[in-house]
Order: structure tokens, then sequence, then C-alpha cells
């Protein structure tokens, strides 16, 4: 493995492991009440976009990153998008 | 441009955006209470890494991403830890 796929994983494991203790609290307490709707789904079809490109230039250490990322954020917006709907439904 | 260089770019305007007004917040109200400083720290370092991947593969989707990001991260990241030292002391 090359030094610079090593760095690549390195990168890969710190950002994914940083985003996880808040991808935890929020599917834990199901509270999302600190989190925007809006920016959430930017983020989450941003992460999408890096992955196809990725898989695309065939650099294993974005996929890899980027593939826990998607996994983590799309639970944490289909959780967020069920709470604002359903107090739409409850108003 | 390529489709693929497009499309990381899609990504890294994505990604970056959805990270603003985050960024945008702290650095105007000087409140970083909700910030880890060791999982922030872990971020930060790791889109440095990234940032370097970028450089090391020449992609610059990956380079423009990560230098906006780095940027504003290394910044909430000085803020936060002024602040945390700043309780120290006065504690």
């Amino acid at each position: 493995m090359s030094l610079i796929v090593i760095l690549g994983y390195s990168a890969a494991f710190l950002t994914s492991l940083s985003f996880l203790p808040q991808a935890v609290l929020v599917i834990r307490t199901r509270s999302t009440s600190g989190i925007s709707l809006l920016m959430y789904s930017l983020f989450t079809l941003g992460v999408a976009f890096w992955l196809i490109y990725g898989i695309a230039t065939k650099a294993t250490p974005i996929i890899a990153a980027n593939a826990v990322t998607l996994a983590l954020a799309s639970t944490i917006l289909t959780l967020t998008a069920k709470e604002r709907l359903g107090q739409k439904k409850a108003a």
C-alpha cells in the first residue's frame, strides 16, 4: 500500500470517526431539534456525490469514507424528516 | 471539464456549503459549548489529511473542498480551544 493510500485511509478514518458520536447520539435519543433539515439534505447529497466521485475515480479511501458517512447521514436525515413531518401533523 | 470532475466540484460545493452555517454561527457568536474539543481536533486533522491526499493525487475537487473546510474548521478549533483554556484559568 502506498503512502498516499495510507494517508487517504487515515483521513477517511478520522473524518468518519469524528462524525460518529453525533450520529450515535441522534440515533439513540431521536433528538433532532438541533439539525437543519435543509443543510443536512445538502450534506447528505454532497456525501452521495463524493461516493460516486470515489467510485468513478477508483479512489478506495474516498469510497470507504463516504460509504460509512452516507449510511449514518441518511439515517439521521430520515429520522429528522420523520420528526418534522410528525410535528406538522400534530400542529 | 469531464463529468467526473464536475461531479467532484458539485460534491465539494455541497459538503462545504452545508458546513458553512455552523462555522458562521460559531465565529459570530463565539459560542462553542456544543463542540467536543477531542472530536473537532480529530475532524480538523482528518480534513488536513484529505487536503494532503488531494494534493498528492492531484484531485482538484478534493483540494478545493478541504482547503475551504480546513480554513473554517481550524478557526472553530482555535476559538474552542481558547474558550476551554480561558474557562480553566477562570475556575
